[in-house]
């Protein structure tokens, strides 16, 4: 993995194996960081970066890592209150990254992503997420609407992002819904939003008012408004 | 200007000329505005297009188009109870656009931007913003605290977003804002925040509370929590 960010908070977090740090701008906070750790700095060149980064935003620093730590539904579900993100075939890591980011921020309890058509905790979306990914729980299920009846069986109730325009007669404005309590939000991916199947096993859909002309937010701005409204009505 | 919704966008909105639509996706959307508009739709290949755009994500779809339509301050603020977002340096266009889409989606009155030290309205910008820049108004100001005093001395409140590890003693939750009435909301840049000249300019600052181990949103996602909760205050 790669850039200032995620090399820093995979250190601090402790979550995955470290297996040598790759410097070529001095960054003290990682070495330092890798010092205690007792993970070796090694010297290196931008071009080397470059090269190794297949061309990623680096900014001189990168990390040979062991594979991402997913969690299990469990370890989610453990603390009290969920508030969790449950992504349906988001396959953008620009976007996935950013809801990581916005995830952490927000204190959801972690973020479930479908096994299959869904982008990978990787270097681009660790990078986007400016290292929240080293710190937010994600786990990858096998089957998203087994996940959401497993959530709904303890207690979790589950609502669907869906665009404004949609129309659906029993979706609610999010504002309007009760998201003290333990809530999982499904967002879809942008374009064909939430699918059937799993837009049914929810309890319910909910949208997000659009006040101009253009029909719908970006999945990572609309996960951003529902997480920190649920903030808002727990009282943080 | 390049890309669907970009494309789209502009020959719905009718702010600017629209000298040629370049096509090669046959995209049907397009061809009918444009017909309804008088304006050419010259067929065109894929490779064309890469080398027009610079190898823009352009989905078989560009315009040739006249200058973004700035506007001037006055004309964002003959709106009743106006809600501004002030953008202090925000020198990505990613940052930029994806503000622009979510300041449109969430009906704010416009955007104001510096004339140095900021990105401009291109068509990087443009798709970024899902086209939503074709409709959302964009002030491009000599002297951003010359503008806040301005919308000041016109009854606009402002608040300078600052990271809430900022520890300013005069700082506020975004949620304890009355953001009901006519306010201007100032974001700086990611890593330096809001200036300090711009800072004093403003009536206060407020911050987002983070809950997580990573220190800010992305400036985008700020955006889209707070003026989310100003149209909430707002009974929307």
């Amino acid at each position: 993995m790669y850039g200032v960010r995620p090399v820093v908070e995979v250190l601090r977090s402790g979550r995955r194996e470290v297996y040598e740090i790759l410097d070529a701008s001095e960054n003290r906070e990682a070495a330092e960081l890798a010092n205690s750790l007792d993970i070796r700095v090694q010297q290196t060149g931008r071009d080397d970066l470059d090269e190794l980064t297949g061309g990623g935003v680096h900014q001189g620093l990168a990390a040979r890592v062991g594979g991402y730590p997913y969690s299990s539904l469990d370890e989610i579900l453990a603390k009290p209150d969920a508030l969790v993100v449950v992504l349906d075939e988001v396959t953008d890591p620009q976007n996935l990254g950013a809801i990581l980011r916005v995830a952490e921020g927000a204190g959801a309890s972690g973020v479930v992503i479908p096994k299959d058509r869904s982008a990978e905790v990787n270097a681009t979306v660790a990078k986007a997420s400016a290292g929240a990914s080293e710190h937010v729980l994600v786990a990858k299920v096998t089957n998203l609407r087994r996940a959401l009846d497993e959530m709904k069986g303890r207690g979790v109730w589950a609502f669907a992002a869906e665009g404004s325009e949609s129309g659906k007669p029993d979706s609610t404005p999010y504002t309007g819904l009760d998201l003290a309590g333990p809530v999982a939000l499904v967002l879809g991916s942008e374009g064909r939003g939430v699918r059937r199947l799993v837009r049914d096993g929810c309890d319910g859909g909910t949208y997000i008012p659009m006040f101009g002309e253009v029909s719908s937010l970006n999945v990572s701005a609309a996960a951003a408004v529902l997480l920190y409204e649920a903030r808002r009505q727990r009282g943080g």
